[in-house]
C-alpha cells in the first residue's frame, strides 16, 4: 500500500512538472507570436492552454481521490496539499500565456509591439524562461538554493516592467493609444507570469524546507 | 472529538466569511478613495490588507492542522480543501483592492480617473459588491441558485471592461497617456477581483452540489 501511494504522489508530481514544461512553451511560443505576428503560432498556444487545464483537473482529481483512500500525515500530506496550491499558479500562468497570444492574433498582420520595444519584450521572455526553467529545477531535483537566484531575476523582471512603462509615458511616444495599451497589459501579463513561477519556487522551498521564503 | 472536529471545520468557515467581509470593504474603500482622491482612505487599504493575508495564513494552518489530525473524509476533506483553494482567491481579491488603492495614492492629489469616466468605475465597484455579497451569500447560506445570477453581473462587468477601452481609444480622449494607462490597468483590477468572486462562489457550489459549474 505503500509503494503504490508513493506511486501515485510521484504520478502528481510528475504531472506538475509536465505543466511546468507546457507553461514554459506556452510562454515561450506565445512571446514568438508576439514578435513575429505569428498567426498559427498564436492559435496553437490559445487552444493548447485546454491541455494545462485539463491536467489542472486530473492532478486536483488524484490529489482528492490520494487523499481520501490514503490519508496521509506529514510530509506526504504537505506534498498533496502544496501540489494543489502549485497547480492554481500553473494554470494561471497558461493563461497568462494564452492572454499574450490574444494580442498576438488581434494586431495580426500587424505586431502589438513596436520595433524598438521588441528587445524589451524579447528579454522579459527570457527572464520569464530563466524563472521557469529554475523553477522546474526546484520542482525536479529539490534544489532550493535557487530561489535566491529565483528572486534575483523576478526583480530584473520588475525593472523591465517599469522601463516598459517609461516608454509608454515618454513624450516622444509615437505609436498612439491602441498600442500603449497593449504594451501596458502585456508588460503586467509578463510581471504576473514571473510573480506566479516565484510563488511555485517558494511553495516548493517550503515543502523541502518546512519554512516558506520571504517574499521579495 | 467529532463535536470538535466540527467546530474546527465552523472556525475554518468563519474565517472565510470574514476574509469575504474584509475583501468587500476593500474594494469599497478603494474605490472611494479612487473616486473622491481620499489619501487616508487609499493608505488604510494598502495597510489593511495585512490582516487578510494573516487570515489567509490562519486559514491554512488550521487547514493543515486538522487533515493531519483528523485525517477527514469525503464532505469534510472536500470542505478542507475547497476552503484552501477559495482562500487564494480572497487573498488574490484583497491585492487588487490594494493595487487600486495604490494607484490612488500615487496620483493624490489628482484623480486618476477623469470625472467622465467615474460613473463606470462607480458601476464597476457596484457589481463587484453585489458579486461579492452574492458569493456570501452562497457561503453562508450555500443558496446555489445565486450562482447564475453572479455569472450574469459579471457579464455586466465584462461589458464596462470594454466600455473602458472604448473610451480610452476614441479619438475625443482628452486626458493623455498617464490617464489611459492608470484606466488600463484599474479596468483590470476590477474585472479580475469578479472574476475571482466568481470563481469562489463556483467552487462553494462545487462542494454543496458536487458539481462545478461551467465557467461563464
Amino acid at each position: 500500500m505503500r509503494d503504490s501511494f508513493h506511486g501515485e504522489l510521484s504520478k502528481i508530481n510528475e504531472i506538475l512538472v509536465r505543466m511546468t514544461d507546457l507553461a514554459q512553451l506556452a510562454m515561450d511560443s506565445a512571446t514568438k507570436a508576439l514578435l513575429t505576428s505569428d498567426l498559427t503560432l498564436a492559435e496553437a498556444v490559445i487552444s493548447g492552454d485546454a491541455q494545462i487545464d485539463a491536467l489542472h483537473r486530473e492532478l486536483e482529481e488524484r490529489s482528492m481521490d490520494l487523499l481520501a483512500r490514503q490519508q496521509p500525515v506529514a510530509v506526504d500530506l504537505r506534498t498533496i496539499i502544496g501540489g494543489l496550491r502549485m497547480v492554481s499558479s500553473l494554470e494561471r500562468m497558461g493563461d497568462l500565456a494564452r492572454h499574450i497570444a490574444t494580442i498576438a492574433r488581434m494586431r495580426y498582420p500587424d505586431c502589438a509591439v513596436p520595433d524598438e520595444l521588441k528587445p524589451i519584450f524579447a528579454e522579459a521572455a527570457q527572464v520569464a524562461d530563466k524563472i521557469i526553467a529554475k523553477t522546474r529545477d526546484v520542482l525536479v531535483e529539490r534544489d532550493v538554493s535557487l530561489a535566491s537566484e529565483i528572486a534575483k531575476d523576478d526583480d530584473r523582471m520588475d525593472a523591465l516592467h517599469r522601463e516598459l512603462f517609461a516608454r509608454v509615458l515618454d513624450d516622444n511616444w509615437a505609436h498612439g493609444m491602441e498600442a500603449a495599451i497593449d504594451v501596458t497589459l502585456l508588460g503586467r501579463f509578463y510581471e504576473r507570469y514571473a510573480d506566479h513561477a516565484v510563488s511555485l519556487a517558494r511553495r516548493m522551498v517550503q515543502l523541502v524546507t518546512g519554512v516558506l521564503p520571504a517574499s521579495a
